[in-house]
């Protein structure tokens, strides 16, 4: 495996989330991230999806380390994962180390990962073959970095999530002079992220939230709640800055809000002391006029703390008119439908409620197209990849990059299970075995296409089973036909549409015995196609259909 | 049924489409609007949505007649199943008309409708007890009205669907002076479109789309296919337009499609000669320089022309590189994905791909808040009811009206199925059944909540039938316990968990045999009991569990 480098990518370009590749050089490979996604509406019942590990455990004596951009779950959240399988050699920033580190260990796979903390400002840090550099980027969690890699060809450059905030909440802004002198001494290949290339323009600074925060909870006359995400150490710390302002204690609710709150105070990332903290199990008790809750559910998760209360089902927090509820959030692509459904009914209790677009109420951690531009200029690689996002919002990187001047063929889009070799030229190599792997409840990747496509079918049209038991030896029906429908039609409304399903699967097991037929592949198969004739005429439905034959 | 009027809200408030509703006066009915809704993801196998005839059925022989505010699906598409049951007169504008009478021949119902056509600008038309005026609105389709209807304490006005275009592609502008004749008259109660009342300002003119259009079709190096309603003829007029200046000719894709421009075009909406227009089965054949399709399927819907082109399995346009393809169209609410997974399509034959918000290529036909603020202080109603939208969208509504100087205790927030009585002073009455009526296949109605409830689990985490014939006298078991799962694991991957599910069934049985338990249903209860704690143990999941026991 020596010879040219190459960079094998299993997830994150094509597809959104689950960002992860490897760079395979001199016979190790360094993982740039390990992350999951979510699933769609499409794939029923799955509680998550990770990358696809084959090429990893095909691999596993080679992995070198795994770098880790930032603490986002679509960058670390498949690690507790691949822990199962393997111990590795863990670097990353500081607050990215701090939040994953609760989450192994709850897992039970700390003792799997070796940490290793990295101080970005271009110190070079070495993973065998690897020489790494960290800068850090502002971006909608503290602590996030891009990555120079040395190749012999020149440096990768993989610029993590990043905006270029000019005013950040830490001060920290993305290190453009670090990545100006990596630009400085040529970068070979850029791999930058086109989550916003569709956006004109440049992103909103995060300061510019804070203020309409303040204008919302100086003007609220009852209880303030915001939800967003509980990574987001920068607009909980201007919800905290807010809330000081105007005299409320905050409220923090939920788990991830919790850990997520005590790892980044831990660590010195957020400003709160404990006198203007207040349990949510209080927040009852106390004039509402004085309380900020944070929670999560910013994106409808049912059952979220958000959820329950648009429900009107919360525990602790019971909303009434004149409340206020802040959605200090985007709506990220696949939501919007549960989004909605919460937003209807927190309107419904009366609350005011705040969400963007109708109050600026959050801005992206992502950049938009001048700001990719601007780094596209800064840097001027070689070559181009646009990573992290959906092919469209590749496609449009890759023209923002045409319009700056970088050659077509100078630009790759690369999509899940691409290879791309980094010699003096980069070009596509062979393809890996790349792609989604569903958890579900327990089950990791026992649910794969053949069952989702069962769920589908079932989901759209239901399914008949048909039980019939029969003489084994001439074949006599000794008990039912018995029918039962599951999500077909509504058993009372319909019995006649059953009842001669029944009928008919009689007439064609009587059929068959008098043709001496008894096979019970043929027999099943020709219920089969009887019902499915006789189910499509009356409904135009497709239910499943499974025939059992017992034989006595 | 006397005394003061009220009106019975079916569908179209606090649930998108379904518009309906009926104004109850004197004993008489009148129908505003019949439309459908399409259904959200968690309606698997349903096709269409209808409003809940409930109400109408029980009060038929009081309906006097329906009018149809325009066009669309949301407004007409459920009348051809209402018109299964009843023979109604309906009154509308000729495209309005024109739209819907192929639809009600199609289904065979077209005997069953008196049609009346009305021409807006203020002549009365009287329906029973009902005195109407008709006054043109500009929206996303042309014919769109305004409905003034007299009531003993003043005029009810019912908005339509409108925008304020300053420049509309017909030059039929929003007819304010009419509209404020009858506010100089005095308005008791105003309900208006709050589509998009979250969205500030005004919406863009349908005209600013054309030169987009034109330039889009002018640098095209190949073959151009436009997506969009069939229905939004001004948007085809502005592509047949730009396809003139250029030297294309169009040709028109798709059933829906060559019906509402077949329609259009007899009564004079569309101007497109026969020598504009190409076949689309000589597309294939002829200079891809030459020919703009004009297509549906812009909200990503399956099977549509455009998402077959997506997949590149379309008979008659094979899309290639160089190739443009434009979404003329906004992203309805659910739709997002679907619409994604085209895109990404699109971006993967090579095409270069126009849609919004990266290329202004669609502008809404609803009013923004500026021109819904505009409307009520031309308007100054007495009683205001924001309609069409969800909740969030008729509270956000209702926040202008406030904001405009409306008294906050005349207007009403209403949903589907309540009542208002329209005296001196508006109220809530008794609620009316309500609600979604679903279409699945030939089946109306057959598939309800309960069924739905069932396709959501058995989407979720399967079903899993155990089956076992046993002896009527002895509990003895004969043949099985067979188990069949669909949905739930992959029974190669997962036959262990399968096979200690059935050595736990065939416990259970002879444990109930031991104690002498025959009764089926205890039987069932058991095995029923046994399996969910096993498969949960063992998964984390909860299939559908289905015992089936046969007694010879």
């Amino acid at each position: 495996m020596s010879g040219e480098p190459r960079l094998v990518f299993m997830g994150g370009v094509g597809e959104v989330g689950r960002n992860m590749a490897a760079l395979d050089m001199d016979g190790r490979l360094l993982l740039i991230d390990a992350g999951l996604s979510f699933p769609e509406a499409e794939m029923p019942g799955i509680d998550l999806v990770l990358p696809d590990f084959t090429f990893l455990r095909d691999n596993a004596e080679r992995i070198e380390a795994v770098l880790l951009t930032h603490g986002h779950e679509d960058h670390v959240g498949s690690l507790h994962y691949l822990l199962r399988e393997l111990t590795l050699d863990i670097y990353a920033t500081p607050l990215t180390l701090g939040l994953i580190n609760g989450k192994l260990e709850e897992h039970g796979v700390r003792h799997r990962a070796r940490f290793h903390e990295v101080e970005p400002g271009g110190r070079e840090y070495r993973m065998g073959p690897f020489a790494t550099r960290f800068y850090r980027v502002a971006h909608s969690i503290p602590d996030g970095t891009s990555v120079a890699i040395d190749l012999p060809s020149g440096t990768l450059l993989h610029s993590g999530d990043f905006k270029l905030d000019q005013t950040p909440i830490d001060g920290r802004v993305t290190d453009l002079q670090g990545i100006a002198g990596e630009a400085r001494r040529g970068v070979h290949v850029f791999l930058s992220d086109s989550t916003n290339a569709e956006d004109p323009g440049t992103t909103g600074s995060e300061r510019s939230v804070g203020p309409v925060l303040y204008d919302i909870m100086r003007d609220a006359p009852r209880l303030v709640v915001v939800a967003c995400f509980a990574s987001h150490i920068h607009r909980l710390q201007q919800v905290i800055d807010a809330a000081r302002r105007v005299d409320r204690r905050v409220a923090f609710l939920g788990r991830s809000m919790h850990q997520s709150v005590a790892a980044a105070r831990s660590l010195g990332y957020l400003q709160v002391s404990d006198q203007e903290i207040v349990l949510i199990e209080e927040v009852g008790s106390i004039d509402p006029r004085g309380v900020v809750v944070c929670c999560t559910g910013s994106q409808g998760e049912p059952l979220s703390a958000l959820a329950l209360m648009a429900a009107r089902e919360h525990k602790w927090v019971m909303l009434q008119p004149k409340d206020t509820v802040v959605l200090s959030s985007s709506v990220i692509p696949g939501n919007e439908t549960a989004i909605h459904r919460v937003l209807d009914g927190l309107y419904r209790t009366g609350a005011n409620v705040f969400h963007v677009p109708i109050a600026p109420v959050h801005v992206s951690g992502h950049a938009a197209a001048e700001e990719l531009k601007f780094m596209l200029n800064l840097i001027r690689p070689r070559w181009f990849i646009p990573i992290h996002g959906e092919l469209r919002h590749l496609a449009h990187h890759a023209h923002l990059a045409r319009d700056v001047g970088i050659p077509e063929d100078q630009i790759l889009l690369v999509e899940d299970g691409d290879t791309v070799t980094l010699g003096a030229s980069l070009r596509k190599g062979e393809r890996v075995t790349a792609g989604m792997t569903f958890v579900d409840g327990l089950g990791i990747g026992d649910v794969g296409e053949a069952v989702l496509r069962d769920r589908r079918k079932l989901a759209a049209d239901g399914i008949v089973v048909v039980v019939v038991t029969v003489d084994a030896h001439t074949g006599e029906v000794l008990a039912g036909p018995d029918i039962i429908n599951r999500g077909f039609v509504f058993e009372e409304a319909s019995e006649h549409v059953l009842e001669e399903a029944r009928h008919r699967v009689m007439l064609a097991l009587k059929e068959s015995a008098a043709q001496e037929v008894t096979d019970p592949t043929v027999l099943k198969q020709h219920i089969r196609s009887v019902l499915r004739k006789h189910f499509f005429g009356l409904t135009q439905r497709k239910p499943v259909i499974v025939p059992v034959i017992m034989e006595v």
